[in-house]
């Protein structure tokens, strides 16, 4: 049975992006080390992981502003999915993009048409922090992926900034160890 | 040689204690679910790493409220160290109980007394997420023990909330799975 998926890296102290993010700076301050696992400190295993993740999806959620710094320098202008991107968003860029569908009437309606166009295949939500806070909190997920990463990056977006106060129960799935990161798989309890 | 050691559980979402913590609810609401792990739901994993703490440890630093909390039902008036803990602290207690010191200069004061009770033993730094921020943005560990557990407290008192702004760089040495909790340790790169 498909799944939506939230798929993210994490600080140990909680972070999904450095602070100060822009254009210049995508992942914010210090952000890129939460990533290094995804690029030149990759192993088999995280690799293996990354796979999974790509290939069982079917379609992707984003936030505005994680589109908005990806879609320059960092994703050279065009989808790096492979699969379709919904952005949920209050209003539509100037200059759309293939690839990338843009909802204006909230994250509830964003999944839906994910979970359409996915088949038989997973939804990945793949932030930011307050995208990902707000479908934690609707508690709209069935899996969380953390990729905790080896590092106190002191300040930026905190994933579970806003998804109490109540309890959330979780079943860990999995704990794979990798290098700089433990990749962390568990299912919510609804 | 003898290490100085933060050793705290916390929940996926950064808390190592539920909300409203007094004398009646000493973790705070929901806090008891930290500490599964070390009561109800023991594995032998758990046992030697709770054993290897406790048998490697000559002094522990408790913070007041931790104290406070514990020193009623929950430790039954005695301390529940088989070594001299010492409390960081303003005031002394109205009741003074044997097996804890009240240090009022400060947190390198305490540490300091502690390593030299300690001998070539390590230092425990037990918490409460108060004092072991102020331990971690001092940079006076050497070793940070997460016990990861496998719930979303959604609120409490967060361990990494004035930790920041700076990076702080660490090394996992290992990471070992439970039911239900994920022990990793971690060093902390000075």
């Amino acid at each position: 049975m498909p799944k939506t998926i939230l798929d993210l890296s994490m600080s140990l102290d909680g972070f999904t992006a450095g602070p100060s993010i822009s254009i210049e700076v995508p992942m914010g301050e210090g952000g890129e080390k939460l990533h290094e696992w995804l690029f030149n400190g990759k192993t088999d295993i995280d690799k293996k992981i990354l796979d999974e993740l790509v290939n069982e999806s079917g379609s992707v959620i984003l936030g505005r502003r994680t589109y908005d710094v990806g879609i320059g320098d960092p994703w050279g202008g065009v989808s790096p999915f492979r699969v379709p991107a919904f952005v949920v968003s209050h209003s539509k860029p100037k200059k759309m993009v293939d690839g990338f569908s843009f909802i204006n009437d909230g994250i509830e309606s964003a999944l839906n048409q994910a979970k359409s166009t996915a088949g038989n295949k997973n939804v990945w939500i793949m932030g930011g922090a307050t995208l990902a806070g707000q479908y934690i909190k609707a508690k709209l997920i069935d899996e969380l992926h953390i990729h905790l990463v080896t590092i106190l990056l002191g300040a930026g977006s905190r994933l579970f900034e806003g998804t109490g106060p109540s309890i959330i129960e979780l079943e860990k799935i999995k704990s794979i160890e990798s290098t700089g990161v433990t990749h962390i798989q568990f299912r919510m309890i609804k």
